[in-house]
């Protein structure tokens, strides 16, 4: 197999897992996680959402997690931002890179936005233009990459257009998202096929909700073409664990197993991982939904003693 | 991807997802399962074990199971057996197939069969010639592929020494199996890198426990290498559900969503199959643990309605 020699790990659980999670972590709790968080070796985490705290109220204290997490040198503390009103609070807070988002899908995108794809791209140039005067670095999130919940599959060609605006905006990374979790390995390739010729392998990442479990077989996929950027969840956060359908990102310490047994470098300790977990555990009062932290309630905690 | 048009599912369930649940079904209820796996489409069931009834008691009513089943055309009705003592129940009861097994490593062979692998040589040996002279096919196992619970790491080349044996003796075809579910797919393609140029793709099947997670993509990347058997277990069955460590079989429901998404024939209806899921969980009294029937809980009954 051709696999990188290395991977980044772009931890999204702060936002994205706890976007999804019913349960409201207090402030304090989130700083303490996110802090926990800084100390595995991992470079990049996603803290929060400047979106209005009406959309989603669990992120609404973006302001204050940001001003009151521990920043370590060489982690890059990225928040999201939907217009240019977020990208001023997050501006206050010195974010170290800002995350625009959008569809691939009309359907998606109306629901999730509440705009059309031709209303948001302009209103995304803003923020975009803005960051950049800012000095910021800018990540944009592409949603519904393989297929939308409304319209059903979207076509790497619908995507590609999309990555276009973006990146001719000024985008520094596309994060492409199978928000749905439906993707398999053909699909991956086929959406791959179509933008791996227009852009750099080191522009884009890759972000995968694990759904139907076939997100670890994607991210394989995805690295034998060459990439090298995933996002993923402690604990596959934002899932509900043993019930209702686990549908979070897919779980951090979970591909650490997977990259690290491949012999491909990450830079973050699993052990460390997995005290971060058991510390949100504890804060959430509930078991986290990854296969790492299944095995270690099964042998108690012999693997991380 | 090169990847195969069509790939055969051995369902296991019956046998391998039993034997590691702790709850016992009764005889009635495992015939009443195993019709309702004959009706999804599945060519091939692994209905027991003719093992002595204190090694897995839960499988000790395998004659009765075998009596009670209403076999369809066309479906291969396997079963376990250790030695010439189980050979001979299982051909009292007209088994389709035969399965011997045994271990890579000495340390799992010695702890599961109380022999060394020199001491089961012969003893498989006899079973297998016995077998062919009653006209059965035979099928092989071999556990601890990649790696045994009690020594580590596998070699391929040991590997390769037990199946050669194994064919020697005049198996029809070999189940690789990753028995504690901790393989990633470089060590698949170890694997497979030291036995297909001895072996036709045909011959080898492979067997995933999905400890970890990594299953399904071990699956794919057996796939690309040739290989078109896979056994799996539907549900998952055999880990624990929604506690303590899943490490059952791969699901063969959540294998059936990869394969077919990817395009890949199987013959297997999965509204059949979950259908049997539900019948399953109604007698086992609690949750599959397979991203399939996670999904059905969300959403209530419509995706089988």
């Amino acid at each position: 197999m051709r696999l990188p020699k290395k991977v980044v790990i772009k931890e999204v659980g702060p936002r994205d897992g706890l976007q999804n999670e019913k349960q409201m972590l207090s402030t304090e709790e989130k700083i303490l996680w996110i802090n926990s968080l800084s100390e595995t070796g991992l470079s990049y985490i996603e803290v929060s959402s400047f979106v209005h705290p009406k959309w989603i109220p669990q992120l609404s204290d973006a302001t204050e997690v940001f001003k009151g997490i521990k920043k370590r040198q060489g982690v890059t503390y990225s928040a999201l931002v939907p217009n240019i009103r977020g990208l001023d609070r997050a501006l206050e807070v010195d974010v170290d890179e800002i995350s625009v988002f959008m569809s691939a899908s009309e359907g998606h995108n109306l629901a999730n936005i509440n705009k059309s794809i031709a209303e948001t791209y302009p209103i995304l140039a803003e923020v975009v233009k803005e960051a950049k005067m800012a000095e910021k670095t800018v990540r944009g999130y592409v949603s519904t990459v393989i297929a939308c919940p409304i319209e059903g599959p979207v076509a790497p060609s619908q995507v590609k257009e999309v990555a276009n605006r973006l990146f001719s905006m000024g985008i520094d990374e596309l994060s492409l998202g199978d928000t749905i979790g439906v993707g398999v390995p053909t699909q991956v390739e086929r959406l791959l096929e179509e933008l791996l010729p227009l852009y750099d392998s080191s522009k884009l990442a890759l972000h995968f909700h694990d759904t139907r479990g076939t997100a670890i077989s994607n991210i394989v996929k995805a690295m034998e073409m060459g990439i090298t950027i995933f996002d993923s969840a402690l604990g596959g956060l934002g899932g509900c664990p043993y019930a209702l359908g686990a549908s979070g990102n897919v779980a951090t310490d979970d591909l650490l197993y997977l990259l690290h047994e491949m012999g491909i470098e990450t830079g973050v300790d699993l052990t460390q991982i997995l005290k971060s977990a058991q510390l949100l555990e504890r804060i959430l009062g509930k078991s986290l939904n990854s296969r790492q932290m299944d095995i270690i309630r099964k042998k108690g905690k012999e693997r991380i003693s």
